[in-house]
C-alpha cells in the first residue's frame, strides 16, 4: 500500500494562527457578522433560509478576516470611517455566491461536512440564491465602496467566473498545461483573496506602494492556499476541511499533483490515468495505485515546493508596512499555511 | 375544441413600433452592439463563444432601446458623455446572464426558436458563463455609472433574484396569490425595464421628477409586457417568442390565466388543474380542457384587463416630458403592446 506521506503534525498551528488572527480582528468580525447576517434577510423566506444555511454555519471567514487585517495594518487614525466592514462583507458574499455555484457544477455532496444547498434545496434554487448573494454583494460595495473599489470587485468577479470557466471546459482533461492550472486556481481562490486584502488596505486610506503590497500578498496567499489544498487532497487521511483524501481524484479533478504525475508518467501509467481521470472508470484500489505514483515521481512534494514559492513571495511583499501584530500573524498565517503539508 | 381567441391582428403594429424606436436610436444602438461585441471577448474562448450564441444571435435589445430612448428622451444637450451607451450594454448583460440561468432552472429546451445554451453545452457552463455576464454587467456599470445608477441596478439585480426564488418557491402552487404573481412578474421582468428607463434618464441629466417618471414608466410598462406575454401563452396558436401555445402549461408555470381560472373553477375543475399543473399529470387532449375552462371563466380577457391598466399607468407616466418622437414611440410601443391581444 502506498505509504501516506506523514502530515498534519502543524495543521493545529494553521488552526493556531487563524484563531490569533480571528481574536485580533475580534471586533470587526462581529460587526462584519452582524451585517451579514442583516443582509441575509430577504422578502423570500426561502432565500435568507438557504444564505443563512450557508453563510452563517461555517467557514473560517478567513477572507474578511484579511479584509480586517489589511485594513489595521495600514490604519492609525482612529476616525477613519469603517467602511472595510461593509466590503468585507460584500467579499464573503462573493464567496458564498461562488460556493453555491461551485457546489452545483462540482455536484458536490457535503461541504464543511455538511450536506450542501444542493443536496438539500436543489440545484435550481442554489443557481438563484447564488445570484441573490452575489447581487447582495454589489449593494454592499456600492454602499461601502469608491471607484477604486468597486473596479477591484467587479474585476476579480470577472476573474473568478473566467476562472470557473477555464476549468469547467479542461474538465479531466490530463494534458492541461500547467500555466492554465495556475490561471484557474488565481480565478477560484487567489483573486478574491487579492480583492479582500486590497479592499482593507484601500479603506484604510494606503498608498499605491501599500496597495500593490496588498494585491500581491493577497494574490501569492491565495495560490500558496489553493496549492496546499490540492496537494492535501493526496496526502492526507482525512484533512479538516470536511473533505476526504481523495476526493479530487474520485471526480476526476485534474490539480497540479496529477498534472506533474501525467506529464512524469510511462505509457503503461498514463493509460491508468486515461482511464480512471478522463474515462472515469475507477476500482477501488485505483486510489492507492495512484497515490503510489504520484509518490514515485514527488509530485506532492513539488506541488508543495511550488506553493513554497508563491509563500515566500506573499510574505516579502508585506516588507513594506511597519511592524505589528497584523503583520506577524498575516506572516505566520502564510508561513504555517504550508506547513500544513511540510 | 376550445376556440382560439383570434388575435394577433396587431403584434405586426408592436413589432412595427419596435422598429420605428429601432431606427430612432440607430446610432445608438450600433454603439451599443460594438461594445457589447467587445466586452463579449475573454481570455476563455468558451465564455465569447456561448455569450455571444446568445447575445449577439437575437432579441429586440428591447431594453437598450429603453435605455436610449430615455436619453434621448431628455438630452438636448449636445455636449453630454455617452455613458447610456455603456449602460444599456451593462442592462443586456444583465437580461443574458438572467436568461441564462432561467434556461438551466426552467431545463427550457429552446429560446427564440433556436436549443438554449443549456442544450447545446450543459447547464454547467451556463450557470458559470451567466456569472461571467453579470460580473461584466457590473464591470460596465462601474465605469459609466454614477453612484445613483450603481444604487439601482444593484437593487434591480437583488429584487431580480428575490423574484426568481420567489417563483421557484411556489412552484406549480395553484393557490398563490395575485399578489405574489405581481410580485414575481415585477422581479422577472418590470425591475429590469425599469432600470433600463432610469439609467437612460439620469446620464441625460433627469431631474428627480423625470427620473421617478422613467421609473414609473418602465415598471409599468414591464408589468403589462408580461402579462400580455403570459395571456398569450394561452391565446396565439403559435406567438413570434419562438414559444408555442401552451409552453407554460405544459411545464406547469402558474401565471395569471391560471391563477384566475383555478379560482373560479368549481371542485370537478380544480380537481384537473392539480392533476394537470400541480401532479403534472397531462394527456394530449388536456391543453384543450385547459382552454376551455380559461375561456369560460374569461381568464385571458382578464389578464389583458390587468395589463391594461398597467399600460395606462406607463403612458401617463410619460405626461411629465415635452413631445418628442422618442415619447410618442414609447407611448406607441406601450399600447401596441396590449394590442398584440386585443
Amino acid at each position: 500500500m502506498a505509504e501516506i506521506i506523514p502530515i498534519l503534525r502543524n495543521l493545529d498551528n494553521f488552526d493556531n494562527q487563524i484563531k490569533i488572527l480571528t481574536d485580533l480582528c475580534k471586533e470587526d468580525l462581529e460587526s462584519i457578522n452582524t451585517l451579514i447576517i442583516e443582509k441575509l434577510d430577504s422578502s423570500v423566506p426561502l432565500i435568507s433560509k438557504i444564505a443563512s444555511y450557508l453563510v452563517v454555519s461555517g467557514g473560517k471567514r478567513l477572507r474578511p478576516l484579511l479584509t480586517s487585517a489589511c485594513f489595521n495594518l495600514i490604519n492609525n487614525k482612529t476616525d477613519l470611517p469603517l467602511k472595510h466592514i461593509g466590503l468585507a462583507a460584500a467579499v464573503e458574499f462573493i464567496h458564498a455566491a461562488t460556493l453555491l455555484h461551485d457546489d452545483v457544477v462540482d455536484e458536490s455532496k457535503k461541504r464543511r461536512g455538511n450536506p450542501t444547498a444542493n443536496e438539500v434545496w436543489g440545484n435550481k434554487t442554489s443557481v438563484l440564491v447564488g445570484d441573490f448573494l452575489f447581487s447582495r454583494a454589489f449593494q454592499l460595495m456600492t454602499k461601502f465602496g469608491n471607484l477604486e473599489i468597486l473596479k477591484i470587485l467587479s474585476d476579480t468577479s470577472v476573474t473568478i467566473s473566467e476562472g470557473e470557466v477555464l476549468e469547467l471546459s479542461n474538465d479531466k482533461n490530463l494534458e492541461i498545461n500547467e500555466n492554465v492550472y495556475f490561471e484557474v486556481i488565481n480565478g477560484k481562490t487567489a483573486s478574491l483573496f487579492s480583492a479582500a486584502c486590497q479592499v482593507g488596505g484601500i479603506s484604510a486610506k494606503a498608498n499605491k506602494n501599500q496597495i500593490n503590497a496588498l494585491r500581491s500578498f493577497g494574490t501569492n496567499f491565495g495560490m500558496a492556499f489553493q496549492l496546499i489544498d490540492d496537494a492535501m487532497d493526496y496526502a492526507s487521511s482525512k484533512n479538516k476541511m470536511g473533505k476526504n483524501t481523495g476526493d479530487d481524484f474520485k471526480e476526476g479533478k485534474v490539480t497540479l499533483p496529477i498534472i506533474l504525475a501525467y506529464g512524469r508518467s510511462n505509457s503503461s501509467e498514463k493509460k491508468f490515468w486515461k482511464k480512471t481521470i478522463t474515462e472515469q472508470n475507477q476500482k477501488p484500489s485505483d486510489f492507492e495505485k495512484a497515490l503510489n505514483i504520484i509518490k514515485k515521481y514527488n509530485c506532492v512534494e513539488d506541488t508543495i515546493t511550488r506553493a513554497q514559492h508563491f509563500s515566500n513571495v506573499a510574505v516579502d511583499s508585506l516588507d513594506v508596512f511597519n511592524s505589528s501584530d497584523y503583520k506577524d500573524c498575516l506572516i505566520n498565517i502564510t508561513i504555517n499555511g504550508i506547513k500544513r503539508l511540510s
